[in-house]
Parts: C-alpha cells; structure tokens; sequence
C-alpha cells in the first residue's frame, strides 16, 4: 500500500514552469530592489518562540507553527521554536543583534518564505513569500518616497500598469478617531472596523463599529466623507492635494495629528519626483492591520483583486522592543502569490519564460559508442549551451519525438558515418530538417539559434 | 528589558556580504545544472510527518523537527507536520503525485534548506541548504556518468581542481560482505562501521565491526586491501582499471555481485568521456550512511575537509514506496554550507564579489529642493545603475564619508549652481577628485566607471 502523495494542507509542489515563473518574478524584484542600494538579508525559518509571540496580536499568536522540543523533552510535548511569521519581527532582532556590523542607515530586501496556519483559500496558502524592503535609521520622509518608488519600479518591469499606492498615516487616523470622541483604548477597534470600507461599505463599518460598543455617530460620517477626498479631482495630484487641505481642516486644532497631515504631504510631494508620483493616492480610510506601525501606511490595490498586492508603513518602535533603544524604521512588503495569481490570470508572463529545459538533445543509439555522444554534450555545455542527453540507447524516431514533446528544438545525431566525416547530423525538430555540420561548429550553430529565440535566462 | 536577539541554537542570520557568497555559488550551481538539463523544483519546508518518518532510520527520526497541531489539537500535544529533512524524500513524493506531468525521465535540481536537530558544530548547523540534481527514469549508466560531470563542472566552475569522487555500488558491497561471510541482516550495521574506515583505519574499523557482533576474520583484510585498490598506479585511469579488475576478480562466482561490478566498469568509462574523467575513483570501501540506495555510491572528497563536499547514488526503490511501482532514480547532493567554508578558508570568491550595495550615492543638502536629488536618482536607476540616496539633509562631508565607508565610489551633488547650468557634480570618493556633467550624461558616466570595475552581479 502506497504512502500518501499530497504535499500538506495549505502547501504547494513548485513544478519547473511554476519555479520558472516565480524565479522570473523573484528576479525583478531583487534587481529593482538593488537599484534602490538595498542590500540582501536572510533570517533562519525557525526563530525562538519568544522572538515571535506577542508580536502579531491576539490572532497571530494562534496562526504560528510551533515546534516540539527534541529528546528527552520531546514526550512532554513543550515547544522552543517557531516558524517565521513574517519578515519584519526577524529583521527588528537582527539589527538590534548586528548593531555594529550593519551601517547607520542600512537597507535591506528579503525574499524568504513564511508560514502561517491560515484556513487555506484562492490564493491564501499556508507557506508563502514575501518580498520585503525596509530602510532602518532614518525618520525621513525620503525613505517612504523611495520605498513607493521601489515598488513602483517593481510592478512596472512587471508589467503592471494601473495600481494605486493606497497612503495613510496612523497619527492622522489617531487624529480623526480623537475628534470623532472614540477614546484611546478603543482605537485599535475601530481601526480593525474601518479596515474593511471597501469591503463592506460605509453603513457596513457603521453596524461593525457599533457590534464593537464603539458609538461615535460621528465616526462613520466622517469616514465615509473622508472616503471621498479627493473625488471628482480632474488628476490625481489634485486629488491628493484636495485631500491633504481636507485633512488640514479637519486636524487643524490637534498638534500631533496636524503634524502627520504635513508628514503626509511632504511624502506625496517627495513621492511625485519618482515614478510613484502616478500611482499614490491619500485615503484616509486605509488602516492596516498590524498594531506595530507608528506613522506612515501604504497598501497597493488593483482592480481584478480583492486583497493587496503588498503592503507597508512605518513603525519607529519594533526594533526597541529588541533592542532597548528605539530606532526609526520603515518597510514595505509585496507578497510574491498575490503578484503571480494576478499576472497569470492576466497573462502577464513573458513568452520565453516557458521554454524548453535544453537547447538541444543528443541522441544515443545501439552499436555506437556512447562516448562520443557524452564528449559532444560536453564539448557543447563547455560552451553554455544547455544539452539533455538521452538516458539511453533507443530508436532515433522515439528519441526525436521525445525530445520534441519536451519543446527541445533540436536534435544531433553522432553515428559511424559523422564520427568517420568529423560531423555531427543536426535535426531541426521544428522543420524536420536536418543536415551535416562538422563537430567544431555545431556550438556556433547552436548559439546562434538560440540567439534567434530569445528568452529570459532564470 | 529588551528581549533576546541571538537566532535559535544552530541557526544563523546571513548579512548582506554572507548572502552574496551564498548567492554566487548558488548562482553558478544553477547554471551548471541548467546546462544539463536539469529543471528546477521546490517542495514545502513542511510535509505531513508520515512522508517523513521511517526514511531516514532510526537517528534521522530522532533529528527531524516536529510541528504541534493547531487550534483545539494544540493543547493534546500531537503533532501532524514535520520539517524538510533532505530534498531526496520529497522528490520521491512529488515524482509520485505528479507523474502524469512530468517527463518519462524527468531531471530536477532543487536549491533548498532542511533542517535537522543536530548537535551544531564547525561547519554543521541546524538549518543548511542541499543543492540536489536526481535524473528519474533510467537504469541507464550515463545517469551516473552525467551526474558525476555536472557536480565536476559545478566545482571547477567555483574553482575546484582538487577533489576526488569515490565511487562505489551498494551491490558491490554486498557481494563483498557475503564472500566475507557476514549474513544479510547484519549488512547494515556493517556498513556502518566500514563507511568509518577513512577515519579510523583497518584496526578501528575491525574493532568496530567486532563491537557490532560482527564475526568475519576475513573482512577487516578484504577492506584494508581493498582500500589501496589501484594504489601505486601511475595515473587514475589505470588504477581505475586495476580496481576493477580486482574486484570482477574477487566476485566473479556471484552473479548479482559481478554485474554490479560490470556496471560500477561502464559508469568509469562513460565519466572518462566527460569531465568527471580526472576525479572518479573507484573506492570499495565506500559505504554511505542512508539505507535506501540500491546501486551506484559517490562521495566528493577534498584535502582539507573531513567531511565530504556532498554524495549521492543510485535508489531504485524509494519512489516505489510512494507510487506503489518502482522507477528508477539517481542523485547527488552537494552541500552548500561544506563548500562554503572551504572557498572561504581557501579564498575562493571572486574579488568583485564584495563589492558595495549602489554604483553612486546621491546626496541630499538643506535648503535645496530634494525632489531634484530623488529625480536625477530615479532617471540613473531607469537606465539600470545602483543608486543609493541619503536619507535626509545633513553636511556634505558627513556624506561623503558614509558613502565612502560603505564602498560606493562617486557622490552626486545637484546643488543651486548645479541645477541653473543643467549639470550634476560627480565626485569620485576614491581619489577626491570633483567635476562638473551635464545632467543627461551623468548615467553614461557612471556606466563606463562601473565597466571599468566589473564584479559578478548577484
């Protein structure tokens, strides 16, 4: 009897054209990334339990897998480590670890996966990538301007046209919770019910708030007013303009808040010297989910998906928790499976992206040395060139075929007759054709076909 | 109290000059296998733990890390998941599930960490990455020839020349341990001991096999000759040739024995036509530890390593446990942490490899508009060039020198003067020189200056 097949609940098997494309993606990412003079991080996928809980709130701490102890304290059933969240808490620990190894401003992407226990859904997995990039040092607001411009830069060489950069910033929300009367401790409340505006509508927050014993009449009012900012704008830095005046109105009186209204437009105006300039849009609606951000916000929306493509903001107190002393940070994170859903519903990849996994096939056949077949493929991958090798003798019309099947275009063929003449048989799968080329030229020949049918190397 | 910072036991972080290393040998690895057609595949870090359990033996089920169920099931303590323990298992699986798929002889390589709960030591963590190439389907010896000579290229390729790959066949061994006299159910525990002889040498490895129970005058002698098979021949192909004569010599009256030594013979004369020629060496005392391999043995060993750079073999048997048929397989794992090492004690990486995070650093001033500096960043990061911005106004020489302290070599100045000229002051942070571009040939600069330092892109 067979052992089960499935990979586990929630996980995925990446088969070649999957790996392919998400090599493609992964690969633009970093290269816009390294534009921007970020630098690579990784973090172990396992981190001690205590490093991770207690940072993602209530529901978080439920969706970490958690890992037993080994040996003698593995029957007691106690665990000592965890599996990695998210990729924000990691970097926090390694800063405050590395301080002094790490320059004062030091920027970094990371592309790793991470694991939550989620209910598995279309295109919410159980394992899956982010790709972050954070700034750590600085409060700037050039740092939020660059992150946009980055991920603009990334969705671009990808092909995305029509995203929005959805900007917010909590002390504004602060600001507009304080004047609507909600108290303090009932912030993080309103903000989980406002999160969903665009789900659910604005009559829909107004019952959420109130499931949530938050009465503010005012609130709702105010949210779905501030929905609007903007509206009706002939272009979208009009737009951004209107809202910022609208949000200066209406913060005018509190002296922190106000002070994010200026944050904001100074991260708008920063924003439209760079390519982010067309897509970030100011909605006083938008939340967050995470409890640690401490300033700006951002989240990327496009039409055809319900969810974000990724998310970000600033949180000036994460890495104190780790490190005592409080550091300014801020980072925004693209999650790799939203990219890919949203690309291959839309056909966004590429042609050469699924090409075949060689250029050419040699051929082996009974009765002739298997050598000289071997030393041809490597003469030929000396030169770069990606040769499969039938495993094993067989009919030439099987091989052929297999070789096409596979969507290798080319097939060479060493019998008697070419090893006598110093030539190799080329067979064009494609055309059926085939001709004589003698064995110093057939990586010219291969090249150069190749050279004819680009595509991209991942 | 600030909260721990150290990763988990036998973890680490990999800093930006640690992941460009690890990147690099990745990168070239990649390619090699690409090149004989190989493709890529990923599996789950995590696997339903049943995948797992029972392929290892005894000790590996001790050192996987087990995952806690979740949600009501946590408080019980049962587990259900457990983490990837090596890329040969999965694959197993994976060829099973997806059979329909994939190709009759499909060829993976797979770049992935697993983790195993041993002791850390120089060299050996908890999490580590294996970079496996398996070609599925054939019993054909050019499987074994082609993956000797891909794992050669992978290491002259990071600039290996010195290592040798043993090679040996499990069917040998057993033929050599029945000849000896040993019963089939202590193979095993034989082969244990016997896989120690090139750290403890005949007299250890008699004493060990005596610990063991087990009773063979004749098999200590048989392995201690066997283990200077060929020695003393003038070069590796005769003595490749003595080895073998030896051993059909030795197995000649056991037929199962001496086809295995018929094929262990052709798999040399194959790898002679590739450039695994100059480092096979047939080894009779090679034995590995895992127990699913059914016919050829490798092993890569290098001078100044007492472990091996990485293994493999023949396993016929292990996706018959998935998939109810038996289809032929064989692999090789190089181990990334055990090259690692060794390119850095022997200072293997290229120069360029260290080289800074950005091509220029744009600088920032006050009371100069930053838009100006953020546009001529985003127009050079357009035309591909690695542009850092400093984050926020500051003096220009505080600039400079933080540019210079992490290795980027030109500051960029768009002051007042700057910018009524249309020009852009470069300053080389290298000789100090300064000189005024006219703003649209700025990038073309920066390109010439970075072709003329070139390093490996990572």
């Amino acid at each position: 009897m067979p052992e089960h097949t499935r990979p586990a609940r929630g996980m995925r098997d990446f088969l070649p054209e999957d790996v392919r494309r998400r090599d493609y993606v992964i690969a633009v990412i970093r290269d816009v990334y390294q534009r921007y003079g970020f630098e690579p991080l990784e973090t172990p996928a396992l981190e001690n339990i205590e490093t991770l809980m207690g940072k993602y709130g209530e529901e978080g701490n439920k969706l970490i897998f958690k890992v037993l102890r080994r040996g003698e304290h593995e029957a007691a059933g106690g665990v000592d480590l965890a599996l990695r969240y998210d990729l924000t808490v990691p970097l926090a620990r390694v800063v405050a670890e590395h301080r002094g190894r790490l320059p004062r401003f030091f920027k970094r992407y990371q592309i790793q996966p991470v694991w939550r226990a989620d209910r598995p859904a279309r295109g919410r997995f159980r394992e899956f990538y982010q790709c972050d990039v954070d700034a750590i040092g600085s409060r700037s607001p050039v740092v939020e301007a660059e992150v946009c411009a980055a991920v603009t830069d990334v969705l671009r060489a990808l092909g995305f046209t029509d995203f929005v950069i959805r900007l917010n910033d909590r002390g504004v929300l602060t600001g507009l919770l304080d004047a609507a009367g909600v108290p303090p401790d009932q912030h993080a409340a309103a903000l989980v019910a406002l999160d969903k505006m665009d789900k659910i509508g604005p009559d829909g927050v107004q019952r959420e708030l109130e499931r949530r014993g938050i009465v503010s009449p005012a609130l709702g009012a105010t949210f779905s007013d501030l929905a609007a900012l903007g509206d009706g704008q002939a272009d979208r830095r009009a737009a951004n303009r209107a809202a910022v005046d609208r949000l200066r109105d209406r913060l005018k009186s509190q002296a922190d808040a106000a002070a994010h209204v200026e944050t904001l437009a100074r991260i708008v105006a920063l924003a439209e010297a760079t390519s982010a300039g067309e897509h970030v849009k100011v909605d006083a609606t938008l939340a967050r989910g995470l409890s640690y951000y401490t300033g700006a916000i951002m989240e990327i929306a496009v039409a055809d998906l319900a969810g974000s493509l990724g998310g970000g903001g600033r949180y000036d107190g994460l890495i104190g928790m780790f490190l005592g002393e409080d550091i300014p940070a801020c980072g925004f994170s693209l999650g790799l499976e939203r990219i890919l859903v949203v690309m291959t519903e839309r056909g966004m990849f590429p042609p050469g992206i699924e090409r075949a996994a060689a250029d050419a096939m040699v051929t082996l056949f009974e009765g002739e040395p298997i050598e000289d077949a071997l030393r041809l493929a490597a003469d030929l991958r000396a030169r770069g060139i990606r040769v499969e090798t039938y495993p094993e003798p067989a009919k030439l019309g099987r091989q052929f075929k297999y070789a096409a099947d596979r969507g290798i275009g080319c097939a060479l063929i060493v019998g008697a007759d070419e090893r006598a003449r110093r030539e190799v048989t080329v067979k064009d799968l494609d055309t059926g054709e085939q001709g004589s080329v003698p064995r110093d030229a057939v990586a010219e020949q291969l090249m150069s076909r190749a050279r004819r049918a680009p595509g991209p190397r991942v």
